[in-house]
């Protein structure tokens, strides 16, 4: 069966299940989205592409965005990165204190927040001019200048966001943040307020299918091996504590995030982007994990 | 460059690394064992296979049978072993017994000994004659009748066994554990003597390669599916807390034994088995690990 | 007001507390004692004493006998069990496992399960005898023939006792048993098993309100610093997880068991035994607790 | 032995003792004082007091303070206190952060920085005018109008405080802190800044010997059960995870600071205040536990 074919399919199907599971509701602009919409886009390498249902809509990426994030530390600085974090699943989100604690303020990966708040600051050291430089660079690898931070979003996450303030105190007080925490919260709650559509976050994450290169330009953005380990590192932390699940079911590295989007690759083939807000018990998009569940059972391919 | 002369490269390469690391020692015949033994040996799924070194010789594969252990259980009732043990990885081995107690008895999945344990159980209420049976199936996945258990390592293991004994009572305390507990330990530190050489090994896990045929006979073993998400499991869990450390490295799915013994898969391609007894301190091969990084970055091919 | 009137005041008042909390129910034995029992008994140094209600009946005082066991062995060495057991409170039940694998098989004291076993053990290696020197050991103390083991419950204690099994097995495996196994959890659960009536508890703990001496004999059994420090860990780790709540209402040193007694001591002054079955979500007897804080309430009485 | 003996063969015996152990070293303040210094004064209730050493020399109380806080706290509002703080001990430190979030942001006990954090937010609700009402407090139980806060030390500690920052945002997340968080944390910091003499602190606390009255103006300031209680949790929680050591040794309620003093109480009898800046591996003061303990061995007196 082709891709086209089984895109058709899975929106057909997907559009049936029960619509079980709650959107995120921390914040009033994630708690406000309509629950039931449901978008799929596919990006193929050799350029075909398939979209249907609220697959243009702009959403919220929330956590998606922390793989951008970490390519664009890790092209700046690919060794002295992994002194601050670690590369390694967290186990159970009831952990993520006791190691943070247990590992001297140095987390697990760079997909859970403390992770992500470290690359943050990573960046923030890099450049006098961050928040620009970094949608800059989502816009290049969007081959897309629409693409902006939503002020709103990120002011309603940080006037919640004391559990990740209590994360980078925790880190400071062991060393592994250099800049202002002031200044790193903002910067960690601007990334995450970036709002994209499933078509423009399937076509930006396409270099990871493509060993590092943006395909239509051909520029070549990461080396093949930094491509690789952030799909490794996809694989292995990209779902919270459901990594294993994901892997076990579908089969790809891919990153959820709590807006409810889902962006996975195939590597030398594709990529898929896929958006609905009610989320399972683990945070991640229940309608979402079903729907690629379905394409790599239909297709018969996965990395494995 | 062709496999052929990657792995030549390999074994002179891995020879000129300095000696690092200690075999496991916790029981004499593993701690006996020569420490600077060095074997690889490569299976491709068109038939070629090339070895070097100690690829001849049998050693103690210990966790690495977890995987055919699995490969049974699943084979013979693939959905009810998943009530009994999970399939995320465990984060530290520092949480082992934690989780274990968080998680009312049930092992996050089937490689770390709990959930192995877990496993043989299962296999123990499958079958009257569990003991034979397994060996048998090992043998006919390795087309070679000439693999045994090996009771002095089973005896040994048993005389030292007091953290199994310790796992195996909490889970039987949650209920989780059917068997006898003496009887399900005896047969899990039978299964953990099994002796192969790197290229027995290579061998029989290439029905995982070829999504769950054995391709000499073309005998299905598993379903697609099955060995899919047995490469999945392998992936997240196959190397105790270096997990993510190894598919970042080397982005293959495979599973490491304290006797110094690593298995890796690239599905659709090929199987390799590396030997070299000292281990790092995350109980993975030293050697081991660094002949497998070797091989994808010079073939600039793995998974992801 | 006396403590003749105040021991005739509590029991009227208790027998008008609602029958809340339900007996421990993981054995028959236990789980078929009348719920509604309930005894007090009051020995003070003077020669005084009052009972009320069932006081006169035997019921299991499982954990309450871990301070005699304790006792004997300090009596015999009080100072290498040191190197074995700790004597600080444990925090949560939740820990338990974790601690003793962060400690290294050291138990945080000699009241939480794994802290007595490893009592067992140190009485294990001072004696040939130890079961029969430790039952004369509390018929001395308490100057009483008529108290025995129970060997029903005992034996439904270990048929039942993963838990603990999984317990020694973790310690011995950090070298912190010296006996078989076996050996000390049969003498663990016989010494759980020993009956006593309330009167007969608190005429048995006199000598620790009276500095280590019994009282009517005169004898020293301990030193009066081994007297103050068995209260002091009776003060911290007598009531699992409690201990905290019961020194903050009632202000006096105790030890509670699963089959809902307690007793209470006032150095210098007196000891109390109460028995009521029903338990509190902590494990100690709901009526009990209830009892003393009027104890030291009416009285104005505690060591506070 | 009367106790002016005593004091005096302490003095000298402990003047022997080597040096060991080392002053905290976090803010310069605290290590800069002079490590060798030693004062140690004694109030019976009957009035006779007697002092060695530096015992007229201000030093840095330091956590010694929380007993007073959480004392103006209960006197306003003892009840409800209770609903944002616990009466346990805490286990290890290690554990601190793991119980907070595994206890939904409630503090163990209010004598752990957390703990204490929570007491100064409900003093800040409690008032207006906390940070001068505080100081009046203490000037009053000291019948001492020459007592200050020191906001050089405040300010060192809050410049690294980060870790105090975490504990209290974790709270926050949960809606345990009802004040702004700069607001508390400099109430925190100010609080523990507080200096006093050995002979003040005796002083101040005779309170808590004397069922909540201050002695000399009989002056009731709390209850006779709210001062058992607050000596109930002296008792339990009153030094870090050393509390089950310093009550197995020393036998009385008391707290200690990371200044290097400790006050004990003796209820019904005496007070007595050690300074010594050396402080042991647990965060106690090395020859300050040891003074005290010759203490209730030479007078062979303690609550147990």
């Amino acid at each position: 069966m082709d891709f086209k074919t089984i895109l058709k399919n899975i929106y057909t199907d997907v559009l049936q299940i029960k619509n079980l599971g709650e959107p995120a509701s921390y914040i009033p602009e994630l708690a406000n989205v309509n629950p039931d919409k449901f978008g799929i886009h596919f990006c193929s390498l050799d350029g075909n592409h398939y979209g249907h249902g609220d697959n243009q809509e702009k959403f919220s990426c929330q956590s998606i965005i922390k793989v951008l994030s970490l390519c664009l530390a890790i092209k700046t600085d690919g060794v002295k990165i992994w002194k601050h974090v670690g590369v390694e699943p967290s186990g159970t989100p009831f952990n993520s204190l006791v190691q943070l604690e247990h590992e001297q303020g140095i987390p697990r990966n760079p997909f859970i927040n403390a992770g992500a708040i470290v690359i943050c600051d990573i960046l923030l050291s890099q450049s006098d001019n961050h928040k620009e430089q970094f949608i800059e660079f989502v816009r290049q690898l969007a081959q897309n200048a629409n693409i902006e931070y939503n002020p709103k979003i990120a002011a309603s996450e940080k006037a919640h966001g004391y559990r990740n303030a209590a994360l980078i105190n925790m880190m400071k007080s062991f060393g592994n943040i250099e800049n202002p925490i002031e200044a790193v919260l903002d910067f960690y709650y601007d990334i995450c307020s970036i709002e994209m559509t499933c078509e423009e976050l399937a076509r930006t994450f396409l270099l990871f299918a493509n060993k590092g290169c943006i395909p239509s330009t051909k520029k070549r953005v990461i080396t093949t091996s930094q491509s690789k380990r952030i799909n490794a590192l996809m694989q292995g932390c990209g779902f919270y504590d459901e990594a294993g699940e994901f892997s076990f079911k579908v089969g790809l590295p891919g990153k959820s995030g709590v807006g409810g989007g889902i962006v996975a690759i195939h590597p030398g083939k594709y990529t898929v982007a896929v958006w609905s807000p009610r989320l399972n018990k683990k945070g991640n998009s229940y309608k979402g994990i079903q729907a690629l569940e379905m394409l790599t059972t239909q297709s018969e391919l996965s990395i494995f």
